[in-house]
C-alpha cells in the first residue's frame, strides 16, 4: 500500500482551514469553513459524523499543496497587494465564490472592454470576439463533449465484447462491427470473424455453436478475470491520477454550480481518466452507467475551454454559465436528447440559469448531439438510444398498471437511496474506505461470475433495456419473444397478443433472478472509486419489472378476452404493448431514484421517440415522486450531498418555517459580543490582538464602540497583510500607531503621536446588512437567490451579528429535524 | 357616443394617484406610482408621452370605481387596523405586490393550517386538502383551458365557413362536417348540402361550379358584409363589457406575473368576452390569431379558479404560480405543444417561476392538450397543428437558404416591430384613439375587399400555414402543387421534384400578393380593439416566403441537376422540400417579431411533428434572434410594455453599468434632505405637519435626527390612519403629544404633559438597506430577484435616502439611452 501512502484519509478540511487559516493568499474572501463571529461551529447534519467538507470519502488530495502555499505566501507584498484588485481575484479551494462579486467584476471588464472598443480597429475585433465569446465557447464545448461521448461509446462497445472474445480479423472491431465486415446475414452467431476466447485457444471448434462443458468454463474464467483486470485498471488510474474522477460526478457538479470551487474536479487530468476508466468500468460489467459520468465529462469540457476565453476563464460565476450549458450537451449526448438535457440542467444541476444561458445551452446541446450522430457510435439512424418503432394507442384502464409501476418505482427508488446512503455512509466511516482498491475488485468478482450464468445480467445493460422496451415482432426469435402463434408474417404494429410458449416463461424467470441481483448490487456498486452513474442501472431494474407485468397483462388479455376491459383489443392489432409497460416502468424507478420529474419525462420520451406516451410516462413518474418523497425526502443526489456535507444551499426547498433573523444569528444572547473595529480609534497593537484572540475571517468595522453604527467589513487576510506590510515598509507605523479605516487622517496630530495607519482601502463598503426582525425565509431567500456568503444583521442601526452561509444550512437542516413532515407536496 | 361617454379617456392613472394619495384603503403598501421621498417624478420613456400607466390607451375603467373606494373610506377605522393583519391585506388595483411579503404570510398560513392538523381528523383532512390544492387547481385550470379553446375553434370554424355559406341541412355544422355527413368523397366542391350564399338566394344553381358574374358579386357583398357585422360584434362587445379583452394579453400578463396588479384583466367577464369576440375577429378575416388570446383565457381560467383555494386566492405571489402554469397550458391547447408552452412559460411569460411550477404546469400543460385532444376540434388524429408527413434528410448546402430565411425573419420582425410600434404610438396620441370601433370597421372592410380576391388571403390563415407546410404529393392537385410530371402513383416521400407547371406560376403570384398584403396589414390590425394575437399572421408571412424561396430552389435543382451541391439528390426521391423551407421561414419572422428562442424552436417541433428538423429552425431562429436585435432590440411584447408604461422589470436584459446605489438614491445631493420620523422625540403635530407637507407614501423611522440610525419604515397611511384613530378614540392624545415608536414609554413623565401616543405596531421592522456604496447591478439584481419595491440606503449607519422600483427602472432606461449598443450578444 505505499503506493497510496499520498492519499491517506487526513484531518477533515475544515479543521485543516481552521488551524491554518494564514496558510492562504486568498484576498477579499469569507469563507463556510470558519465563522466570522460568535462560537466556532461546524455545520453537521444532525446524524452525521464529524467530517464536513470530505469530498471524496478519503482525502485524496496531495500534500504538495500546503508546500505550493507556503510559497504564495512567501511572495512579496507588493504581488499580495496587487491581487486585491478585482481583476486579480482568485479563490482558492474548497470556498464559495461571491456571485454578486464577480458579476460586478464582469461588467467591470466590459466597460473596460467597450470602452476601448471606440480607440482602434483593433480594439473593435478584439471586443466583438470577446462579445461573441460566450457562443463560440459553449460551441467547442459541444464540439468536444459529443465527441468524447464518440469514444467513449465506441470504446466501451470494444472494450465489453472483449470480454467474450475477439474479431480475428480486425482485432479493433467490436462483436457487431465484426460481423458487419464479414457481411454475413445470418445473425453474430454465425459471424466467421468473431472468435471467442475458447474458440481462439483451439478448446471449441470455430463456428459450431454448442459450446463444451469445458469451453463454456474457459469462456467463463475469460470472461472474470478480464472484468477484473479492467475493474482494477479503472480504480487504479483513478486513485494514482485523478482521485475525482470516481462516482458519477453529479452531486459535486451540484454543488459547484451553485458556487463551490473544488479545484481539480472538473480538470483535464479528470477529464483524461474519467473517460478512460468510465469505458473499462462499463465494459467491466459493473451494474453502473456512463451517463452520470459523461455529464461530467461534459463539464470538464466546459471548464477547460472556458480557459480560452478571458471572460469566462477569470470570472467563476460566468464560468458556471458555461458549465450549465455543458451538463446540458452531457445529458445530450448522454441520452441523445438534447431538450430533456436543457431540461436536466435546468431541474436537477444548475443553480443560477439565466435565461440567455437557456439559448445558449440549448446550442451547446444541439451541436453534441450534433456531433455525436455524425461519430455514429451506435451505427444506427436514430439519434435516440433506445428507438422505439411502435406507435398504437394506449387504453385509460391501463393508467392503474402504470400506477402500480410508479410506486413500485418510488418504494424502489426510496429502498434504494436509503440503503445505498447507509451502505456509503458505513463506508466512510469503517476501516472499509481504506481498502477502496480490494473493494472494486470484490465486487468486481461478485458481478462478473453471477452475472455470466444469466443471459440478461451478462449482457450489456443498455442492450437488455433497448431489448426490453421493444415490442415483439414476427422477426423476434429470442426467448422474450417466444409466443404460440400460428400466423408468421404480418406487421410489427398488428401483431396480437399469443399465448406464451416455453421460452418466455425461461424468459421470465431469467429476467426476476436479473432484477433481484440487479437491485441489490447497485447499492453495493453506486459508490465505489471508479465512474459510476445510476441511470441505466435504475432504468434496467424499472424495465424488467415492467416487462413482467406487461407480459402478465397481456396474458390476461388473452386468457380472458371478454373480460370488459379487454373489450377494445381487436384480434389482428397489438392491444398490450409489454415494451410500453418497460418504458414506464424504467422512468418509474429512475424517478424514484433522482425525483427527477418534467426533465425525466421529456428525456424517455426524446430517448425512445414516444411522442405519444407521454401521459404514462408523465402518471408514472408523478406517482413515483410522491411516493419516494413520502418515505425517504430527498433524491440519491441530494442524498450524497448531504452525505458528504458539501455547502449546497437547496434552491427547490420552499424555507417554510416562520423564525426571524434574530434567532439564527451570532452571537447568540449568552455569547461574548460581536467583536468588531472601530473606524478612528484602535492602535495597531489592539487590531492585533484581536486578530490573535480571536478566529473570524472578517470583522465589521463600526464608527464607535457607541454607536455601533456600520461602515463596511474588513477580511482577517486583508488586515494581517496590511498590517504585515506596514510595519514592514512603512516608517513610523508602531504599536500604538493609530489605524484610521476612513479617508479623513486628522491634521493636527499632537507632537509625539506615532504616525497613522490608513486602511480604507481593504474595506468592503457595501456588506449586505438586514434587521434582526426580518423573517428567515426572506434571508434565505436572499442567501439562495443573489449566492450571499454573509449578511449583517442589526437592530436600531447597531450592528449585533451575522448570518453566514453555513448559518442558514445549519438552521435549515435543524427546523427540518424538528419537522420532518412539512415538505412534502410543496 | 353616448353609450361610451362613460369609457372616455380620463386623466393618466398615475394623476390619479398622485393627486388623490387618501384614496384607497390599502395598507402597508408603496407604491410604483408614488414617492416614498425626494422629488415627485413620474418613470418615463424619453421618448414617450406624459401617460404612465395607461392600461389600454384609451381608459375604459368605470367611473363607479372611486364611489367604491370612497365607501371603503368611510368604513369604521377598526376595520381598518384589521386590514394590516397579514391574513387580511389585499392590493390596490395597479400596484406593485410585495413578494416577501406575500411569501411569508403564505408561510404563516402553512404553519397555522399545520398547527391545527394535530388537533382533529376533520383539521387533518382539511389540511390535507389544502396541501393537495396546488395539483387540482392546476388540473382544473388545464381542463378549463382545454374545454375553452375546443369551444373557440369549433365556434370559430362554424363562423368563418359562414362568411361563404351555410349548411342547409343543419346550420350549425361548418363547411368541412356538413360535407362529411352528406358521406361524399368527392370532395367539398360536390358537397350538396353546403350552400353559398348567391346558391340559398337563388342566383346560382345548386350545385354548378361555375360561378356567374352575378353569383360572385353577391357572394362577395356577403364575405363583405358579414365580415363587417361580426368585427362590430366583436369591438362592440369589448368596448361594452370587458375592455380589457382586445389586444394579444400577451404583454399585459407578462406584466402581472412580473407581479403588478390589474384588477379585472384576468376577470370572468374578460374570459367569456374575450372568448367569444377572438371566434369573431378571426372569423371576420381579419389578419390576426387567436393564440395569444388563447394565453390570456387560459389565465383568466387560472385566476378565476385560483379564487376557489385559499391558497392561491388570497395570495397574489402564489397565485402566480397558478398564472405560469396556465400560461403555459395556454400555449399547449393553442398549438397542441405541451412542452412548448412550458417553455414559453418559462422564457417569454414568468417572471418568478419556481421550480416545482414547473412540475405542475407541465402537468396543467398536458391535461389541457389531453382535453383539446378529446374534444377533437381539428377532427384529426393528430394533437399537432401543422401535422407534418415527410421525414426526408435536409442537405448541409441548405443552411445557406435558410439562414437567409433568417434573415429575412430578422428584417422583417425589427421592420414590423417598428412599423407597428409607431402607429400604435400615434394611435395613442392622436384622435385617432376616439374612433376605436369606426378603425376596426374599417380594417375589417378593407381586410375583407381585398383578401376575397385571392385564394390565399381568403382562406382562413391557419389552413394557408397548413398548406405552405405540406410538400406536394400524388393527392394534390391543388395549383401550388402544379408539376408537369408523367408518373402518377409514388410515395409522397418518393415524389422527386419536377418541372413547374402554369398553375405553380399563378400559385406563386398569387402568394406574392398575399405576401405583401399580410405584411402590410397586420401593422395596422396588431393593436386594434378586438382579441388579436400576432403568432398566425406573422408565421403566415414567413411561410409565404419560405414556400416561394423553397419553390425556388426545387425548380433551381430540377434544371440544373448536374450542379454540385445537387449531386446527392436522387431522381426517385424529394431532394427540396419547399414545405420545410415554409417551415423554417414561419419560424424565422415569429423569431423576429417576438425574440422567441428555444421555446420557439420547441413549439414549431412540436407543432409539426418534425423532430428531423431541429437544425434548421434553430439555425433560423438564432439568426432572425441577431438580425433583429441588431436593428430593434426589443420583442413586440417588451415594446408595447414600454409603449404602455407598465413597471416591467425584465429579468432577462442584464445591467451592465457601473454606477453606484449613490447616484440612483434619491433624495439628490440638491434636494433637501430625506424627511424621516424620529423614534421618540416627534409630538402628534409635528408628524402631521410632515404629512401634510410632503407627499411621501412611506418614511424611514430613525433614532434620532443626531445618528440617522435607522428604526424601520412606517407607511403614510398607517400612520394617517393611525393618529387619527387615536385623537377620535383615545383620551388626552392632543397635538403636543409624543409620538413613540417604540415598545418602552418613558415612566415618569413630568406632570402636565399630554398622554403619548405609541405607535409601535404599524412599524415595518424589516426594510431593505443598501450602503452607498453597493453598485447598481447589485441592487438591480436584489429587486429582480427578491421583487423588492423600495429599498434604503445608508452611509456609515446614518439613513441618506431611499431607491424605489420606479428609480431601477428610471436609471436602466437612462444608461440603455446613454450607450444603446452594449446590449447585443448579451
Amino acid at each position: 500500500m505505499s503506493l497510496f501512502e499520498a492519499f491517506r484519509p487526513k484531518p477533515s478540511l475544515l479543521n485543516e482551514v481552521e488551524l491554518a487559516p494564514m496558510e492562504s493568499s486568498r484576498l477579499l474572501e469569507d469563507t463556510d469553513n470558519s465563522d466570522i463571529n460568535g462560537y466556532q461551529s461546524t455545520f453537521n447534519d444532525p446524524e452525521d459524523d464529524d467530517e464536513l467538507l470530505d469530498i471524496t470519502d478519503e482525502r485524496y488530495r496531495s500534500s504538495s499543496k500546503r508546500a505550493k502555499i507556503d510559497l504564495s505566501q512567501g511572495s512579496s507584498l507588493v504581488d499580495t497587494f496587487e491581487a486585491m484588485l478585482p481583476g486579480n481575484d482568485k479563490y482558492e479551494d474548497f470556498y464559495t465564490i461571491d456571485w454578486l462579486h464577480d458579476k460586478n467584476r464582469s461588467m467591470q471588464r466590459q466597460k473596460k472592454i467597450r470602452y476601448k472598443r471606440k480607440q482602434s480597429w483593433w480594439a473593435r475585433i478584439v471586443a466583438s470576439i470577446d462579445d461573441g465569446s460566450g457562443w463560440l465557447v459553449v460551441l467547442l464545448v459541444g464540439i468536444a463533449a459529443g465527441t468524447c461521448a464518440g469514444i467513449i461509446d465506441i470504446g466501451t462497445g470494444w472494450m465489453s465484447d472483449l470480454k467474450d472474445g475477439v474479431c480475428r480479423k480486425a482485432f479493433w472491431l467490436n462483436a457487431e462491427q465484426c460481423c458487419w465486415a464479414s457481411n454475413l446475414t445470418f445473425g453474430v452467431t454465425q459471424c466467421p470473424h468473431w472468435y471467442t476466447w475458447a474458440e481462439l485457444l483451439g478448446i471449441q471448434h470455430e463456428g459450431s455453436k454448442d459450446e463444451s462443458n469445458l469451453a463454456y468454463a474457459v469462456n467463463y474464467v475469460f470472461f472474470v478475470m478480464l472484468a477484473m483486470v479492467m475493474a482494477s485498471m479503472a480504480v487504479l488510474l483513478v486513485r494514482v491520477f485523478a482521485p475525482y474522477a470516481c462516482g458519477s460526478g453529479i452531486p459535486e457538479i451540484k454543488t459547484i454550480l451553485s458556487g463551490f470551487i473544488i479545484r481539480g474536479y472538473l480538470g483535464k487530468w479528470t477529464l483524461l481518466i474519467k473517460s478512460m476508466t468510465m469505458m473499462l468500468a462499463v465494459a467491466a460489467g459493473l451494474s453502473l452507467g456512463k451517463e452520470g459520468p459523461l455529464v461530467h465529462v461534459a463539464c470538464c469540457c466546459g471548464n477547460i475551454f472556458s480557459y480560452l476565453f478571458p471572460k469566462y476563464g477569470t470570472n467563476e460565476a460566468k464560468k458556471r454559465e458555461v458549465l450549465s450549458a455543458a451538463s446540458a450537451a452531457g445529458v445530450s449526448v448522454a441520452f441523445g436528447a438534447p431538450i430533456g438535457g436543457i431540461l436536466f440542467s435546468l431541474e436537477e444541476v444548475s443553480y443560477y440559469f439565466p435565461l440567455k444561458t437557456l439559448w445558449r445551452s440549448f446550442f451547446c446541446a444541439l451541436v453534441a448531439a450534433f456531433v455525436l450522430r455524425a461519430i455514429n457510435p451506435f451505427s444506427t439512424d436514430h439519434l435516440v438510444m433506445f428507438y422505439i418503432d411502435y406507435n398504437n394507442p394506449w387504453f385509460i384502464w391501463e393508467l392503474f398498471p402504470f400506477i402500480l409501476l410508479g410506486i413500485f418505482g418510488g418504494l424502489y427508488g426510496a429502498l434504494f437511496n436509503y440503503c445505498n446512503l447507509k451502505w456509503c455512509r458505513y463506508r466512510k466511516t469503517s476501516s472499509l474506505g481504506n481498502y477502496a482498491i480490494s473493494e472494486v475488485v470484490l465486487l468486481t468478482f461478485i458481478t462478473a461470475i453471477i452475472s455470466y450464468l444469466n443471459p440478461y445480467t451478462k449482457q450489456n445493460t443498455s442492450e437488455l433495456i433497448a431489448q426490453l422496451f421493444q415490442n415483439c415482432g414476427p422477426e423476434d426469435d429470442v426467448n422474450l419473444c417466444d409466443y404460440r402463434r400460428n400466423i408468421t408474417d404480418v406487421d410489427k404494429n398488428s401483431w396480437p397478443g399469443a399465448v406464451a410458449g416455453p421460452g418466455l416463461y425461461t424468459a421470465m424467470w431469467q429476467l426476476s433472478l436479473a432484477l433481484v441481483f440487479k437491485a441489490v448490487i447497485t447499492v453495493f456498486t453506486f459508490g465505489i472509486k471508479v465512474p459510476a452513474g445510476l441511470f441505466i442501472p435504475s432504468m434496467a431494474v424499472g424495465a424488467i419489472i415492467g416487462r413482467i407485468l406487461g407480459i402478465g397483462i397481456e396474458q390476461l388479455a388473452v386468457h380472458n378476452p371478454d373480460l370488459m376491459i379487454f373489450n377494445s383489443c381487436k384480434p389482428t392489432e397489438a392491444c398490450i404493448m409489454p415494451g410500453l409497460y418497460a418504458m414506464v416502468g424504467a422512468a418509474a424507478t429512475l424517478g424514484g431514484v433522482t425525483r427527477m420529474t418534467v426533465s425525466l419525462v421529456v428525456i424517455m420520451f426524446e430517448l425512445t421517440g414516444g411522442l405519444e406516451y407521454i401521459v404514462p410516462l408523465m402518471v408514472a413518474v408523478m406517482v413515483s415522486k410522491w411516493v419516494g418523497d413520502a418515505l425517504v425526502h430527498e433524491g440519491i443526489y441530494d442524498g450524497h450531498i448531504k452525505l458528504n456535507g458539501y455547502p449546497f444551499l437547496d434552491s427547490k426547498k420552499e424555507f417554510m418555517y416562520t423564525t426571524l433573523a434574530a434567532d439564527v444569528m451570532r452571537p447568540r444572547r449568552s455569547d461574548p459580543p460581536l467583536s468588531s473595529l472601530t473606524q478612528e480609534s484602535m492602535t495597531v497593537e489592539e487590531i492585533e490582538n484581536i486578530i490573535t484572540e480571536t478566529t473570524y475571517n472578517s470583522y465589521p468595522v463600526i464608527v464607535s464602540s457607541e454607536s455601533q453604527r456600520l461602515v463596511g467589513l474588513v477580511y482577517r487576510r486583508d488586515l494581517t497583510m496590511a498590517i504585515a506590510s506596514a510595519r514592514e515598509n512603512d516608517e513610523g507605523i508602531v504599536s500604538q500607531s493609530k489605524v484610521y479605516f476612513s479617508n479623513h487622517l486628522p491634521r493636527y496630530a499632537p507632537p509625539g503621536t506615532p504616525a497613522p495607519l490608513k486602511l480604507v482601502k481593504i474595506i468592503d463598503a457595501c456588506p449586505f446588512q438586514i434587521t434582526d426582525q426580518t423573517p428567515m425565509s426572506t434571508v434565505v431567500e436572499m442567501f439562495r437567490k443573489l449566492g450571499l456568503r454573509l449578511c449583517l444583521v442589526s437592530h436600531n442601526g447597531r450592528v449585533l451579528g451575522v448570518i453566514t452561509k453555513k448559518d442558514v444550512l445549519r438552521h435549515i437542516a435543524e427546523m427540518d429535524q424538528q419537522d420532518p413532515g412539512s415538505i412534502l407536496f410543496h
